[in-house]
């Protein structure tokens, strides 16, 4: 086949493209095929035996051998049916006995699903314990806070960073729920009351369940319920949101007139422009975070399937789930590539808090006015407001300005002073980011 | 001003309008800010008693007062704050003193939110009921089970039911979940440090927090992490597309062909048919749902801010919140009208049974010829289909052509006879009822 | 590398899936370089016979090849000018020179697109064509038509199909005008200015485009606008949504009770049940659908570039381009299979039209009603309304309801009975086919 | 009614608010009703004067009063019918004769879509003059180009402004194709047939389009299709994202360290920082713009309506008709605004122009060490990637680091300063501004 889709050949690693491989969903689709024999055998309806001899004939069918059948018969997981009882001999006749396709497709989702959130929630605990140490590396490296794109009041790079752990440590708590909730198989017949297997469904069920590894949905339809994978693909379009504010982050800080940040790498940034450095990277992030909040979408329209299910859902997760776990996937291992990369400037970052000539400090002022004086926020606020304008046109510094204008004399040297290092106005940073780092540890405990 | 919205006068109940009017958000922001002033006030800063007179002098402040101001101001909380301090005398200097307005926005919000999801969850816990009540009062009306629009397998009435209740349930657990993160105050100044207030930010904070009943993030921005909004109106969406669900059962269930379900009330249907009732509804309910889908979009893409924060989200935010919060609550109070409403035609639900002559039951004939005869599961499929068809298409039973045909001669009277009723082919439905009861009743003690 | 994509091996024609293939992406990106040369040989830059000597020492290079270098240059678009300037000898240094990455990309993305839309409007023709045809065909077949799923007043089916034609017809208007704005080549270097071909830019692009048979945007950045792009998109979305329309009109009325149109094939259903048949094919319709709804959002996302251009759209459109045209390729071959299996059953359109007992004819009476009589539209309309719901619940006919209400007595025998005939109230249906296929014409001389 | 919805008191202008006001959607559907009246007179069914004397009587109803008669109806159209009927005597009868609901109800949003277009288009206009005028006015001032975020080549910003008057007008195109679609009346009766007209359904419905100035759909179901909104809606979503990219231009540029540009108004940035100053104007457009992008899937889900229609689309259209307007509305009204204050700051460009020592004009290097040199191209590439590198690194120029190094000494003085202007360097700017302005007289000119 062409390599068309670029998850194929260019974006993901390659743990997470062999979990959505075809082979493997053909695989996992076996593997349930024979834990439902094995629990018609616990049952007493197979004979004994005949759940191994399924994982042995079974062995070695490919996408293709399936395709063919398929051709003839119109249904895929019929063709898979077929072409196993045709290599199993005497057992052949109770694969597939009383299951009906999604028992086989949702449960063996449910199996790639529970790896691939394995790997996901690994690259993700990668990502936080990253930001983690970054932000204890930096924890006192101040910097502009800014909001609106606009210079705001000090920060330090670690409390900056320390955010991103915790919002990213929500997310974690986020799967966590999900997986419970969509890690789970549905074996339970044509509309979900498991007739076919008369009196032994639940224990059917059961054994085969358990053989799997999966709990199972209390009760279900012809389908496990798809409100399930609309919550993991908008979990995972929030954690993509987040890591593309955090791509954004880097991004920004690393335009040349700010500076601030470094994460590029010495390669070429231009067919044509031999100068050029780019964020490529976490531009990608950026770039694929589009993908899955689209992915959204689909996967929320998804959920109203008719009666018992119509199958509107089925062409749309065949795209959807995959494309979904290898879209996060990507952005994951791109993020812990960011971050290794991720390099500090401090002189600029000094540079840049005197950039406003004090004004970055003008909330200090305007607090120690209302305290000291008998001003009023408001006034203070809007004097302050004139003296930092005037500050940056005319290049003074806004605590001349502030003792010239005479109007702040209640405030004395020591005031003022107090007022005039970033590194003096950075309140509670330090309890905070103790704060956030308790949060993430019990979040990371979650699962 | 001119009604445009129709939200404003057309769809949510009163009690959901209240709380999202201009009026509701302006009172919570003064509590709010009145709460600070009691931080301030127990961290030694403002004067004992402040706190209280703000809440007196606070009193009866309208939203186009603030208007006024924030006509010449251009902020308008800024605005907000000058109108408390121009009338709280001498507190009113400590009135917003180190806040910045997204320490009010965001926390009035998470009050607001608060009891908007006392009201949902409580309105999605009747729907729950509701449905397991109409599950347990028509447990055993059996009734044809649906796949692709087309006839399965029997299953009884309660058991279509019990599986929206399960179903639901899901989403109560992720408004549980959503709202331990979404419900929360932010107060911690201009980027987070909470710097204006020096040593006291932490005291202020909490001081002001339990005057609110509210949990605090460990660490932010100037804002809340905005994967909160993204996670609760996707969580609601996802309830959306669940209510869309059972709606669209109503209305393919009471299409006069089929007829197996009225909710139609006794009135006009159309404007030009006299005729006609409608199940509008249910329509209504799966019309706002699209809505739902929708604002989960914008949702996601307010996750992404610069830095500290950039201000995109705040004009998306004024229409997002309340219009998801006003959608859901219409569209469970139609839910509860629906489900009063819903009356099963037993009589209907028994012919359709019989329109297929049998052939709802060919799985039960199946799986009896690969127990009992040496036929392979896909011959005995493969025979049993061409005799579907035939009885459908010379409206014969389906029995009979299997006795006419010859080639299930191991099949005697018994067996037959066994695959007749598809009230004897339900399965375990009684008992996966009752374990999806026992999850219901287990999800509804989340929170 | 392993299948992952189910549009790589399930989905989508082969020609289609040729077009978007790795390879021939790679190979329109080589004629776009040669293209160039072509322009500058023509500008008096690169010397006479380079640009067919490109052409030829272009042939053979496989992705796996520019992949190589591009791992270690960390650029696909500098890798690939790498790999031609050392295979084209002293025409080599000519190579890309001048031109920017999106030169190329987008400039081979118009030339694949131009080829994606003729195949889309081809197969977008047959189906109008087909509804056409079937329109004709059936023109005369009375059938009810129905609002919210219940009967309204008849149509005729030939009618019903011609909506689709009118509607499909639109959508092949704004694909006309999409084509003009999107397949546009894009030959302007680093940032549209065409600055390194010193005065000779207008004349190379010219000269490349002609050779390429493209028309050129006015000006760009970096990168042809994604407006471009977003309105493509959003219009096949569209198109999405009407063949979603028509395969919901499929799938609802060859359900089983209802039973007016038959499209299925004969062709296993369920794994498990062998009754089963289902409308799988137009169920696949209304499945892809949604992937192209959630598409159309990563589209419009990817319009705010910054400045002269962002690398945040390359990602996202190297899954959403192909993905798209592969989407809507399989959802126009499956409604062609659809109109081709579409076969009407008029004895149980009949049976349904009788099933109101004249009910569907109400609004006819109610007409009469008002021109005749006294009664006002109002009353007639809640006259009728109560003897029609009489009609259906005591199962007698409308018309002797009618009569016996003596309400109506100033309508005559011949007045009731020119309400009794479906057939006869069909309005204008002839004229309004004929009207909109006029415009269905209009409509397909376009482009 | 308490106000909820932001549009109703903070977005958005008192012309379109007005247009889409409960009253004025009353008032046109009353036009609307008085002008089948007029067609059923000239069709000879209505008696003559009847229409003058609906318009009469038709004044002076309140959305209220239909409210209060709905209440009992459960029927919107219904209701006004019946109020209009008991106010119009003996024309009363004839007032929605042989209407559905939705001939009313989409002929009047046709009505006030078309106002909504002119108000639309008007502003488009000008934002696209403005930016026309700003363009030529700074046709000249050279400032850097660029990508990635990071500097790329020399660019005008008059040939920056053009970029987005080309991009703008392609959006004046499309609204005109959308509004050729959307804007037209839809009177066909209950499912389009015209049947409760007779013969004379064409007449009626001529009479009444003209009267109303409205084209017609060829054919309809019972409503005008739907694709036709979802169109409209993406075609804003996309001038939604456009306006979106300039905004996030202005956002960029007015940055502090880039400050190239400057639109920051003399008010109040921050509630507690005095020093604040925020592009506010630009953040609103670009969060107004994640509305419409949301909006935009609502629209295209609700394409696939049922048979003839079912009502799922009409909760969804009260919404997503006038919030898509109103947003639009304010977008375009603020990128008016911005465009007034948008302040380019010539020094500071200048300054950003030298800070890569040399290394924008890198490329202008390449090519003429690959023309005159026997270098090659990727080879130059290489060469000038370090020496730009070294140039920013060690603050040193990088003609003079090319000089050193004694690579390029075939290049020559004359060569060298021709690469070291960066107003030497953009290529055909001018025509390619001159160009894309024809383009924008040919769009405007469309309609």
């Amino acid at each position: 086949m062409p390599d068309i889709c670029a998850f194929q050949y260019r974006y993901s690693s390659e743990e997470m493209r062999r979990l959505w491989s075809r082979e493997n969903f053909l695989m996992k689709e076996i593997l349930v095929e024979a834990s439902i024999v094995r629990g018609l055998e616990e049952a007493g309806i197979a004979p004994a035996g005949c759940w191994e001899r399924v994982i042995k004939c079974g062995r070695g069918i490919t996408p293709q051998e399936v395709d063919e059948v398929e051709n003839s018969l119109g249904h895929e997981t019929a063709a898979l049916a077929k072409v196993l009882e045709s290599r199993c001999g005497p057992c052949g006749k109770y694969i597939h006995l009383g299951a009906t396709s999604n028992d086989i497709i949702d449960t063996a989702t449910a199996l790639i699903l529970k790896e691939s959130l394995g790997i996901v929630k690994g690259k993700l605990r990668s990502v936080i314990e990253g930001l983690r140490r970054k932000a204890s590396l930096y924890s006192d490296i101040v910097m502009v806070g800014r909001t609106h794109g606009q210079h705001a009041v000090p920060i330090t790079l670690g409390f900056k960073l320390m955010n991103y752990a915790y919002e990213l440590s929500r997310s974690y708590e986020r799967l966590c729920s999900a997986e419970e909730r969509v890690t789970r198989g549905k074996l339970a017949g044509a509309v979900g009351t498991m007739a076919a297997w008369g009196a032994a469904g639940l224990a059917v069920e059961d054994s085969a369940l358990s053989n799997l590894g999966l709990a199972g949905h209390p009760i279900t339809t012809q389908v496990a319920p798809r409100d399930g994978y609309a919550e993991l693909i908008a979990v995972l379009a929030i954690l993509a949101g987040q890591l593309d504010r955090f791509a954004l982050e880097v991004r920004e800080l690393s335009r040349p007139e700010i500076g601030e940040v470094e994460t590029l790498h010495g390669r070429v940034g231009s067919s044509t422009m031999p100068h050029k450095r780019n964020p490529a990277v976490a531009e990608r992030v950026s770039g694929i975070a589009k993908l899955l909040r689209g992915l959204a979408v689909t996967a929320l329209e998804n959920i109203p399937l008719m009666h018992e299910r119509d199958l509107t859902n089925s062409s749309a997760e065949r795209i959807m789930l995959p494309h979904t776990m290898l879209a996060i996937d990507q952005m994951l291992e791109d993020t812990v590539r960011l971050l290794e990369a991720f390099t500090p400037n401090r002189e600029v970052m000094e540079k840049n808090l005197r950039m406003s000539r004090g004004g970055i400090l003008s909330e200090c002022f305007m607090v120690k006015a209302v305290l000291k004086g008998d001003m009023g926020r408001f006034k203070a606020h809007q004097k302050l407001s004139e003296l930092t304008q005037k500050a940056v046109k005319e290049g003074k510094d806004l605590v001349e300005l502030i003792k010239e204008s005479g109007e702040f004399s209640f405030l004395n040297e020591e005031d003022l002073a107090s007022c005039s290092d970033p590194a003096e106005y950075l309140g509670s940073y330090r309890e905070l980011m103790e704060r956030a780092s308790r949060y993430v540890d019990d979040a990371l405990r979650r699962c």
